[in-house]
């Protein structure tokens, strides 16, 4: 990676001072616990140049709550996702009153980490979707049923024109429906369907697991001719992601499992931080996340803060997909679309589990959103 | 695993209702989220009694809080331990006002994911130290000091008598001391004063970073000499301890960056069930958390309890060594190795930085801690 001494990563920080505490000694330690981590006095001038964080801007935002601007040089990071999570947040989520509300990406570290293989026009052609309109997904569930019945959800949905199916992100390696054959059956049903529609639905099974045999998970995952996959990267890991954008040919779209445990008012890291930012970067095609409105608690202003950080133009890295979920009702697909536009891949689950004919309510939600 | 359908996972949380909010709904929604993830009505009688988690028990404790008991089937989880994570706190992470605070982990879940390699007895074994004392460990700090430089800083430290010389869990790849070359230089050293002290101080560099090239990273650190690693698992992924404990032949120190955003009062995951029974659980043989009145924010009640939960007996699971850390004052030692034990590991950092003489700082700290 480019290693300029000028070229520096910075971070915005939300500071919620308790009585008496001083904002300027409080965005000084994040500079120093996130780098050297050494009371003052016990680094040298040359490590307080090269490596402790340098404190950019600091303003007041009223209710004991003060805005920071810290700086990272590069060569704290070094080319590790791992690494660069650490110092966005790693000892000072530990503190009370910081959070991560901002990152600029510098240049350097949109090569380093390289972002989705895919994106927005890679999915879409993956698809088959060249029209401007939204895309749809739902998920194979619940746990329990047999590869086999799953596998007949995944042919109904296909036939209804549903563009990704997934698994849910429950679904790992059970007994009633062990991984492999999972994969094989439904992959299988979801071909079968494209046969008779003409159409290109992706099946994505969930490949969150165990570190050990990953690399062969995805391998069978690719032989049985999936496109993608699902990962949920707060229980497998952020660099999972990474690793399949980056060496598996795979497409990836990203669950926010465990994610809200970091969504506070005054501490965490803000959604759109986490989902848009960090998510996008470390090479999700597509994030899903609980849109406003159903069963989960963001708001619609936080939601747009998604998607924009999702699309936003930073070239060379590729723009994500956002994917709202979690209750999105089928009724009222056309109200979401012509709020988050086209760029949009809507995930809706329960809504359509919750009509008999499954085929019929798909091809309905597809009619629907390919009149906007 | 065993999955017998009378064996289940207990997993208690505290509910915080909102005004009008109905504490039983709220309950049976947690068991319906984390299993089935459907509407009510959309799964059959079967996949109700095989997979919906149970609501065991609700009572009420105030303030509008109630704690709930749901229980799982094993079922539901399989034998990875991504999902073991997921069916505890995975969706639920992102509604308000739901926080996990205990486990009953059933035997079948022990043997399943085995725990520590070494625990508190094999960790004693590998330092040589059999005699009823606490345990010391420092960390080489900071990023931007050559491999060179860190190696000095090790060979003081053992030479002084330290038992663990850790990396700083910021001490990745970055260009003043690639991996590589520090972990052979800093074991070295440490070989060295070994070979004039006769004691058996460990080195363990932090092998947290990519998915890909962790086996190879592995192979190098045994090669170089180390019995342990330091890894992160809310960096790398929690399976990445796991990984190591089952397959490595390597100790492993785990580090809390990150986690502190699961540590709120109505919400996260309760810090002795995230760091006292998850890590663990995972394969931890010592977890570092920030000990209270030191930089960071737990109270004495909370370490106390991560220490409780790391300690106790459940067998076959090993237990784990309290690694207290984050500003423990070296002057003040004697005090914390009353009150916590001796199965205790006090990582002491800037401390020793503090002091001139790092080798005589060193062994006045374990003269401290023998003599108790």
């Amino acid at each position: 990676m480019v290693d300029h001494p000028d070229v520096r990563l910075r971070v915005r920080y939300q500071l919620t001072c308790a009585a008496g505490e001083d904002p300027f000694a409080k965005a000084r330690d994040i500079a120093v616990e996130q780098t050297v981590e050494l009371p003052e006095g016990c680094f040298s001038e040359h490590v307080e140049e090269l490596v402790v964080g340098k404190v950019e801007a600091l303003e007041e935002r009223g209710d004991a709550r003060w805005e920071v601007v810290i700086s990272y040089g590069l060569v704290v990071i070094g080319d590790e996702l791992p690494q660069f999570l650490n110092v966005l947040f790693g000892n000072i989520s530990l503190k009370a009153g910081v959070r991560l509300t901002g990152i600029e990406l510098p240049p350097a570290l949109l090569s380093t980490f390289a972002g989705p293989r895919f994106g927005i026009d890679g999915m879409r052609e993956l698809c088959g979707v060249g029209e401007r309109r939204a895309l749809l997904c739902t998920a194979l569930k619940p746990v329990g049923l047999s590869a086999e019945q799953l596998a007949e959800l995944a042919f109904r949905f296909a036939l209804g024109g549903i563009d990704i199916i997934k698994d849910d992100h429950g679904l790992a390696n059970q007994r009633p429906a062990p991984f492999k054959e999972r994969v094989e059956r439904c992959q299988e049903a979801v071909t079968k369907a494209n046969g008779r529609t003409g159409a290109a639905s992706l099946y994505f099974p969930n490949a969150t697991g165990p570190i050990s045999g990953f690399e062969e998970r995805l391998e069978f995952v690719r032989a049985a001719g999936c496109k993608g996959v699902l990962l949920s990267p707060l229980l497998m890991g952020f660099d999972s992601v990474r690793y399949v954008a980056a060496l598996s040919g795979l497409a990836v779209l990203a669950h926010p499992a465990l994610a809200g445990s970091f969504f506070h008012d005054d501490a965490g890291i803000a959604p759109e931080v986490l989902l848009g930012q960090i998510f996008r970067l470390m090479g999700s095609d597509g994030v899903i996340y609980p849109n406003a409105g159903g069963r989960f608690s963001f708001t619609e202003i936080v939601c747009e803060a998604i998607n924009a950080k999702l699309r936003e133009r930073l070239e060379p890295l590729r723009r994500s997909f956002p994917v709202p979920a979690g209750g999105i009702d089928a009724g009222k697909i056309s109200k979401w679309v012509e709020r988050y536009g086209v760029d949009t891949i809507f995930l809706v689950g329960g809504s359509l589990y919750a009509q008999s004919d499954l085929e019929k309510a798909s091809r309905e939600l597809l009619e629907k959103v390919s009149r906007i």
